[in-house]
C-alpha cells in the first residue's frame, strides 16, 4: 500500500507513523485505494513549531498578503474542480450536482474570496481610535490555529478549504488544519492546491499544513499547546468536548459547533392555510443530503388537531416512499441506529424507518418519530438526542400553554423556526412562544426551512450551548467570524509612527471602516 | 450581633444562614463592628429563580428602561457619597481623598452614566442588516449574570457597582452581585441605593441582588447553573480558575480577570536621557494604592549598564525611604509575604523590604528584588508569581538579544510598556522587542506607566491566559464591555412587525449605528 503525504513546514512528506487508514465509498460500502498516515506525536509537534515559525514571520505583514494567498488559493481549488467533486463524490456519495459542483465548491471558493477581501479592506480588525486620550485598539492575529473539519461538508467546513480556515487565515493565523477521516483524497487535492498557492504568493512554510489523523490523546495536547492560538471544531458533541475540556484547562480559545436538532414550531393557523405544502417543504429539508446538515430540522412542534394528524400521515407517507439516501461513513450508519433506538426507548413512537435499509452501502430508512407533548416533556433531554442522519421526531403538544413549554425545555440549538398563517392569525400565539425560543437558538427563522445558510455578514451560525461552546460567535458571516481568531490588541501613548497601519490617522485602505471618537467612518483621522 | 441585611428578591432580608463574618480595618488591624451572612445554597439558589423571572419580565424591554435604572443608580450613589467614602476607607485604608471621593467614586457613576447612554442609543448591540437576503442580527440579553468583585477597587470594580455591573445590565441582564468580604458595608450601602433606583424605576424584583459570602462549592454551583447567563470575576488567579473550571465544564461563559505583572522595558536610551525622572514615576506608579492595582508594575527590565546600576539604587533608596503603606486585609498581607518569600526562593536577590513594617494594622515593607536576565530566564514562571502589593522586580538583562528572550518568556499580562528616548535613538531595539511583547499583552504602552485606566471606547483592560479567561475581550471600555453578556441573536426572514426595534427599518433611537448592507451607518434602511 501506498501511504499519500501530509503537507508539513511547506512540503508534501511522508509519515514516520506505523498506522495509516483509508476512506469507504458510502455508496457501496467499499474501501478507496489511497491509503493515509496516523500522524504520532512527534509530527504533530514538529507541525505546532513550524507553525509557530511561520507565525513570527507574518504577524506584521499586512493584511493585502492574507488576502493574495486566499485568492490564489480560491483560483488553485479551481484549477482543480473536477478532481475534488470526482474525490468528494466517492468518499461522501452526495451527488456531483448539484451539491458538490454546483454548490458546495462554489461556496468554499466564494467563502475564501470575501475572506480575502475582508483582510484587504481591514474592517475585520474593527479599529477604535479615541484622540483625546489618544489610547488606539484593534483585533491583531493570534498565532497558530487548528482546525478540525466535520465530515459533512467535504468542502465548504473542510479543515483546510472551509469557513473556519478562511476566517482564521484572514486573521494572519497560520493554520494546522486535521483532515477528516472520512474524505482525506477530498483534503489531500486541497492540500496540493493550497501548496502551489503558498509558494506562489511567497508565503512561509508551515503557514498552512495538514495532518491525517492523530490518536485523540494528541488532538488534546494539540489544542492546549502553549504555541497554539486557538482552535476551532466541527463535529460530535462528544469529540468535540473532550477537546474543549483540554483546551479550557489550558486558557486556549476552542470554538466548537456541535449538535443541534433544529426544532420547528408549526402554528395552528399556518398548518390550515398550508399543511400540504409544508409538509413538503419540511420532507425535502429534513431528507435532503440524507439528513446530514447541522442545521437539519430533527424536530417538529404541532399542536394537537385533525390537521396535525393529517400532516403526520402526509409527512410518514413521503419518508416511507422517498428513496433512503446514503450515510457518510460506517459510524455514521452505527450511530443513527444507535441514535434511534434510544429514541425509542426515550418513548418515541416509530411512525417509518427505523432500519438499515436496502441498497449497497451505509442506506438506513428514512425514519420519522412521533411523541405527545406531554411524553416530551417528561424525557425531554433523552428525546432531544440527536440521530444525525434522516430522521426527525414530530411532537404533538396538547395546546399552546404547552408549546411554551417545549420550547422553554429545549437545549441550546444553531436554529429555530415558527411558521405562522400569512394575515397574522397566529400572531398572538407566536409572541408566546418566540420570546421562549429566541434564547434557545442562534438564528431564528420565520416560515422558512432551517439548512440554507447564506454566508452574509448578519448570518448566526452559532447558538446557546450545547450547540456550540460559547453563545457570541459564529462560524459563518465575516467579519464576525473573523475576530474569533484574534487578540485585542490597545495600544496607549505609542508613538504614531509605530501604530499599526490600522490605528495610524490615515486610513491605509481608504475602505476600512473604523470607530473615531465614537463615530464610525472611512475617513482620516482628523479629516 | 447584628447580622446586616442581603438584598433578594427586591428586598432586604435577613439570612437564614448560621454563619457570619465581619471585616477589618487594614489601618489598625481592629475588626469592624458589622457583621455579614454567610448564604447557604438555598438563598443562592433563592437568588437564581428571582434573577430568571425578573429576566423573564425584562428581556423584550427597551434599553432606555435599563438607561433609566443606571442613571437613577448613579444619582442614588452620590446621595449616598459620603457615607460610601467613609464606608470604604475604614474597609480598605484607601485615603479619603484624592482616591475615594475624587477619584473613584466619580468614576463609578461616569461608568454608570457611560453604560446608561450605551444602553439608550443602543449602538452596543451592533446591529447587522442585510437587505438583499433579509437576515438580521444584534446581540440580545443573555439571562442572569453573576458578578464577583475584588478587593481593590470598593467602588469602580465592586460587584455591584463596578464596570462589569454596569455592562452585564446594560445588556438587559439581571445582576447576582458577590459581595467581596473585606469591604461588606461599603457593598451593603451600594445595595441600598440600588434598591432605592429599582424601586424609583419599576424595576422587578431579582433584577439586581447582593449576597454577601457563600460556600466555595457553592460558588461553583452558582456559575455553572442552567438559569445563569455568564459570570465575571475579579481576584486571585486561584479563585477565578476553580470557578472556570466548573463555568466551563457546564458550558457556561466566564470573564476573568486575574493577577498580572505588568512588565516595564526601560531601554538604553531612556535611561541615559531621563532615568532620575523614570525612577521618580516607576516609584509613585508601584507603591501608589501600596501596589494593590491590577495594572501594578511588578517588573521593570532593563539593559546592564552603569546608568541601570544608578536607577536600581535610586529606586532602592525610594522603596526604603517611602511610607509603607497598609495592605488590604490580613490575608493580602500573609499572601504578600509568602509571595516575596518565594520570589526568594527562586533566585530573587532582596534589595530592601522582605518583611512587615511597623505601625498599626496591615503593612509590609516596600520591597524591591533584582535578578540578572540570565536567572529570570533560567526560571521565567516562578519569577512571574504575583506577590500582590508594594513589591516589584528588577531584571537586569545582559542586551538586546536577552530582553527579546525575556519578552518571549513572560506570561499574558493585562499590559506592556517600553520606555523610549524620545528622538527615536531607541527605535531599532523597540523594533526588536514590541512585537514579542505585543503578543503577550492587552495594552501595550509608551512612556507610561500602566497604572491609569482611561474608561473610553478603544481602552483594553484584558490580555492572554492568565491574565484573563479569553484574549478577545475587555472588562472596561464601553461598548466592548458590554457585548461579553450578550448572545448573537440573528433573525432569518422574519416577519417586520416581530423584529427587535434595532433590526426594524426604521433606525430607532436615531443615534444607533447600525451595518446595513456593509456600511455603518445611523439612517435608515433604504434612506
Amino acid at each position: 500500500m501506498f501511504v499519500s503525504l501530509m503537507l508539513l513546514n511547506g512540503e508534501s512528506c511522508p509519515s514516520e507513523g506505523t498506522e495509516a487508514f483509508c476512506a469507504y465509498n458510502p455508496l457501496t460500502g467499499k474501501a478507496l485505494t489511497n491509503w493515509y498516515p496516523v500522524s504520532p506525536w512527534s509530527e504533530v509537534e514538529f507541525a505546532i513549531k513550524s507553525a509557530a515559525r511561520a507565525f513570527e514571520k507574518v504577524k506584521t505583514w499586512p493584511g493585502e498578503r492574507f488576502a493574495e494567498f486566499l485568492d490564489a488559493y480560491a483560483t488553485e481549488i479551481e484549477d482543480r474542480a473536477d478532481r475534488l467533486v470526482e474525490a468528494a463524490h466517492e468518499e461522501t456519495g452526495y451527488p456531483v450536482s448539484p451539491r458538490l459542483k454546483d454548490v458546495e465548491l462554489p461556496r468554499t471558493t466564494n467563502q475564501l474570496r470575501l475572506a480575502a477581501n475582508a483582510a484587504r479592506t481591514g474592517s475585520w480588525k474593527r479599529p477604535i481610535i479615541d484622540t483625546a486620550s489618544n489610547i488606539r485598539s484593534e483585533f491583531g492575529s493570534l498565532g497558530p490555529v487548528v482546525v478540525f473539519g466535520p465530515n459533512n461538508f467535504p468542502f465548504a467546513f473542510n479543515g483546510i478549504s472551509g469557513g473556519d480556515f478562511a476566517a482564521a487565515i484572514a486573521a494572519g493565523n497560520p493554520v494546522i488544519a486535521k483532515a477528516h477521516p472520512s474524505h482525506p483524497t477530498t483534503t489531500a487535492i486541497f492540500a496540493e492546491a493550497a501548496l502551489a498557492a503558498l509558494e506562489k504568493t511567497s508565503m512561509p512554510a508551515g503557514f498552512v499544513q495538514l495532518i491525517f489523523q492523530m490518536d485523540y490523546e494528541d488532538g488534546e495536547k494539540l489544542v492546549s499547546h502553549p504555541l497554539i492560538g486557538a482552535t476551532a471544531f466541527t463535529g460530535s458533541r462528544h469529540g468535540g468536548l473532550v477537546l474543549k475540556a483540554a483546551a479550557d484547562k489550558a486558557g486556549k480559545p476552542i470554538y466548537l459547533e456541535l449538535s443541534s436538532i433544529n426544532p420547528i414550531f408549526i402554528l395552528e393557523g399556518a398548518l390550515a392555510e398550508r399543511g400540504d405544502a409544508l409538509a413538503d417543504e419540511f420532507v425535502v429539508s429534513c431528507l435532503m443530503g440524507t439528513g446530514q446538515f447541522c442545521t437539519n430540522p430533527g424536530m417538529v412542534i404541532l399542536p394537537k388537531s385533525k390537521l396535525a394528524e393529517e400532516f403526520v400521515q402526509k409527512v410518514t407517507e413521503k419518508f416511507h416512499n422517498a428513496p433512503a439516501g446514503a450515510l457518510l461513513a460506517e459510524n455514521v450508519k452505527s450511530n443513527f441506529l444507535s441514535g434511534i433506538k434510544q429514541l425509542q426507548q426515550a418513548g418515541a413512537e416509530l411512525l417509518t424507518g427505523g432500519g438499515v435499509a436496502e441498497g449497497e452501502g451505509y442506506r438506513c430508512q428514512n425514519t420519522l418519530f412521533k411523541v405527545s407533548g406531554s411524553e416530551f416533556l417528561s424525557n425531554a433531554e433523552r428525546l432531544q438526542a440527536e440521530a444525525f442522519g434522516n430522521e426527525s421526531l414530530l411532537v404533538i403538544a396538547d395546546d399552546v400553554k404547552q408549546m411554551v413549554e417545549i420550547a422553554a425545555a429545549l437545549e441550546g440549538n444553531l436554529t429555530g423556526c415558527l411558521y405562522t398563517e400569512t394575515t397574522g392569525k397566529d400572531d398572538a400565539v407566536y409572541d408566546q412562544i418566540a420570546p421562549v425560543l429566541r434564547q434557545k437558538v442562534g438564528r431564528l427563522l420565520n416560515d422558512k426551512m432551517p439548512t440554507g445558510v447564506a454566508v452574509v455578514p448578519s448570518m448566526n451560525h452559532g447558538g446557546p450551548y450545547p450547540s456550540t461552546g460559547h453563545p457570541g460567535f459564529t462560524s459563518v458571516g465575516i467579519p464576525a467570524s473573523i475576530t474569533r481568531f484574534a487578540m485585542l490588541q490597545c495600544y496607549d501613548n505609542v508613538r504614531p509612527h509605530r501604530l499599526p497601519s490600522a490605528l495610524q490617522d490615515k486610513n491605509p485602505t481608504g475602505e476600512m471602516w473604523r470607530l473615531v471618537d465614537g463615530n464610525w467612518t472611512q475617513a482620516d483621522v482628523g479629516k
